[in-house]
């Protein structure tokens, strides 16, 4: 039975991949896509959002809008890395869905209380303002959520500061009330996205598909890959957002441990730093996990193969 | 016209007042009713706030449950003020309202949604919770809603801590998102309402209504009465949060002045403090006025009224 | 017998008042002069206590020039109070005194080691520097101290922000030291200091002693005045810190309550803020004290006996 | 030439280490002693320190007590790994020593400014209370300074708290202080020094030198191995502060790169981190250098050459 998975995502390159991922591979099912501020303001997320189902022929899932900024902290957007559209490269079609019209965090409360205990995946790729809204707003989805698979955060390494994470800072008090809420959590953080580099052989073997999902794909590396090395001296960009939805595909691609984590929002140097304590073994009622290392290669076959899969639908 | 108020609470002494203030006096129709953590748990204040309603004898007013807890912050609650119920001294009735099923800030987006623009009031008397919540959840509410008034904090005075006061200090994180939303909020803080002592000749007007909602004031006065004397040294007890009906009542009652208001949720010694810069006139953009004084004969004078018309409600 | 001072100052106009005032009262012996910076830079500080000491004829007493940045903080000085010299308006005579050898500390531990237990009273004017180094270069002063009485702080009002003051503002983990230390310390902060306004009455007083430190402090009060009218809205400027020296004059000029201190070091909104405990009576142990009202007309009568027995000296 | 030192110490067990081989290796000589709180009380380290010189046959090098207590934070204590002495374990004889009269701080500054620039190295292996108290008692040490060189911190390892380390989170206003002075400092942090474990190897090695002091580092050994192990969960307990001595006699032993690096003073979850910035090449201004591996085998066979040079010394 695929794995019932709403997908938080702030579209953003990774995130588009993440999204292609999700819809392409048969053991997820995607119940719906929120989106929230983050990579870019919500109404260019938003539309990025429904510009890449319109690309990857989407269909039958809802598409909720969510927080057009953080808990508390003034909004923070990556334009440097994704460009004033937050999607650029590409053309972006336009959409043709219409957005669900409950706000994300109710649609997702909505959904969670709908379905059976256990039965959804939340799978944050941007701040987790939506995801900590849901659940203060209704903490009866607390249990009632399976586990929530996120992409954010860094043991050893940062990108928006030497500590810290983007999807992490934008939101530290979002990000406080997701890792604390009590339900299963795991960090899918830069310690591997950072092993999941879009090189030359993987722009080629997404190339080689030769579907316009693909061509989308590939247009959008080329951007990234130009925006990670002129802003943090990447060789090749790092593809954070669906090594998150790989890793509910199949665990083996990504190690983890059980860990501590706490979220550090006082810091002058370590504003949102994701603190995970590894010195010891974690106790045993420890529900965070983090992730440590990448199968590179069976990672991008999954996304190789779901690009495959989705074919060139049509528009 | 009376003003339309939603009056989030955490019943709570000074919150039973509040609503028999604000059902009682003709100038003020109560739209709704909600519950946030603060003075004891949600369950203890909810349950509270429909004995309350019983005792007042209010009808047709519909009631929401809220926040079980604070944004980011454990919960912490006064015990020591208001005792292990959150209201104790007299009986408290057997509820008969039945909550409305809706979280108290999905309430409230509903209902200022469905409203005109400038038409609801908040009054919010305990922890901001609820309505950080419904202004994050749906941030179209802020340009809607006619003004907040809340009871919190102090420019000169705390009682939590040298510098900060309860409700702001249980959940800064909502107060910052309250205080800085962009909507217009009068703070009704403790130098103001230790202006609102409950003294002899107070307790005796009240008594002399000679009914059993005034007997249930009584009897809540008079444990509050110990409950500031042993905790905080009081001769009488401050009866705070009615203070915020009633300036909505008659603006004259309080003295108030725009002034800039930043809320510390980082400090040492000054965690939820709410930092009011009266050092030079506000600028002319400035939403956040403070109250400083309080006409307290004339606010007693409108509890004593409110009480009056309730007189003694069928149960 | 003559309470024996060591003044640390950073003149600054108020500081320059405090130096005459200091040596020009007969119950007041300096024993000592150090300087730190704040006003302005250590170099013109010092050089600024050296050319009022020429105006004010003071020989015999040892000068040290002390710390030249803040313990943690980066420099921070008041150029828009005190002009680009720190002493703007005046002419500012060459100094004629050599500076002591060495570093304000030392000195100020030297000579508290030298002196009789409870014999030397430390008033500092300025940033805490200067102090706090003393007191954990060598402990053993502590004990030995009679008191700290020093102009700084605020229990309701603040100048460099809207809840700190400028001297604990830009060295808040050396004002954490003083205030904890645990000798005597009273604290002459703004609420006591902005009674010390040089109105026209107290300028008219002054330049009837019609010699030439009158002069100068007559021409120092009309640069003080234009800057805090331009930069703080005051009709009058608030001469502060001679405050600190006349309470040791005439403990009656101010009115002090035992109560708590606090030092924010962290706070966002209210670093550097002296957080006073009044809500309750101080425990018996508490060795701090804060200064909440001046007898102004008193204390300036201190100030024009100071200059006038000070009379005009031989440069 | 062998390197001139002050060595600043908190003995300690690894202080301890440190000192025998900064007295036997011929490239290092030991112009200075200075003890400060922290591994125990400075009565208690103090007495460690001479207690160790006796052992080593330390002679004509100055010794002077330090500061009992960090800069603002109140005293932390290693008693769990050090024991109730500080240096539990061994007998520790009766110090011959006397101590030099200035506090340490005073003792470091004269030094300095007594030698040619570029003269002394100061190599802190506990807090850095001393180091900082001097720099800002006597800024014109910090240009005359060679380097420092410090046991503290860690990029990826705390052992106080997941991120933080003992040295730098007992006092890490001093620590900001000494990392942001200026002068040259290298970090010898957990990084490094959790590679410098004593092995049962190592305990052989020392053994079988076979002298008096040898077999009180065996005796030192002993205890600190059962008490990382009860403690931290060490197979072999980790030597700290010799490699910071060791780095000075052969810079080939530690792998060092250029970072820039701040110290964490207000995190919640991450004071008294050692904030290392890792993600680029430091800019070429930068003077602050981070070790991250250390050649062990080399650096144990540093330790055992000092304790064969050392002998038997009379007592």
């Amino acid at each position: 039975m695929p794995t019932k998975i709403i997908l938080d995502c702030d579209p953003g390159h990774d995130d588009a991949v993440a999204l292609l991922l999700a819809w392409g591979n048969p053991d997820i099912e995607l119940v719906g896509v929120t989106t929230v501020v983050g990579n870019q303001t919500i109404d260019k997320v938003t539309r990025n959002a429904l510009s890449v189902a319109r690309v990857a022929g989407i269909v039958g899932v809802p598409f909720a809008r969510g927080a057009e900024r953080p808990l508390v902290r003034p909004i923070e957007t990556a334009g440097a890395i994704h460009g004033e559209s937050g999607l650029d490269g590409p053309v972006l079609p336009e959409p043709t869905i219409a957005l669900d019209a409950r706000p994300a965090a109710q649609f997702i409360v909505d959904t969670v209380m709908a379905s059976e205990p256990g039965e959804i995946t939340l799978v944050p790729t941007g701040g987790l303002t939506n995801i900590a809204l849901a659940a203060r707003l209704e903490p009866r989805i607390i249990p009632r959520v399976k586990e929530v698979v996120l992409m954010g955060g860094g043991v050893h390494v940062g990108n928006w500061s030497a500590t810290s994470e983007f999807n992490i800072v934008i939101d530290p008090e979002a990000a406080a009330i997701v890792f604390g809420a009590g339900w299963p959590v795991t960090m899918i953080g830069l310690d591997v996205t950072h092993q999941a580099l879009a090189t030359d052989e993987v722009v080629a073997a997404i190339a080689a598909v030769g579907t316009a999902p693909a061509r989308f794909v590939g247009e959008l590396m080329e951007f990234f890959a130009h925006a990670y090395r002129d802003t943090q001296g990447f060789d090749h960009p790092p593809v954070h957002d669906p090594v998150a939805v790989a890793y509910l595909i199949d665990r083996s691609l990504v190690r983890t441990v059980a860990a501590p984590i706490e979220i550090e929002r006082r810091g002058e140097f370590t504003l949102g730093m994701t603190v995970v304590d590894l010195r010891a073994a974690a106790p045993d009622d420890c529900v965070t996990r983090v992730g440590l290392d990448l199968d590179a290669d069976r990672f991008w076959a999954l996304v190789v193969d779901a690009l495959t899969r989705i074919g060139d639908p049509e528009r």
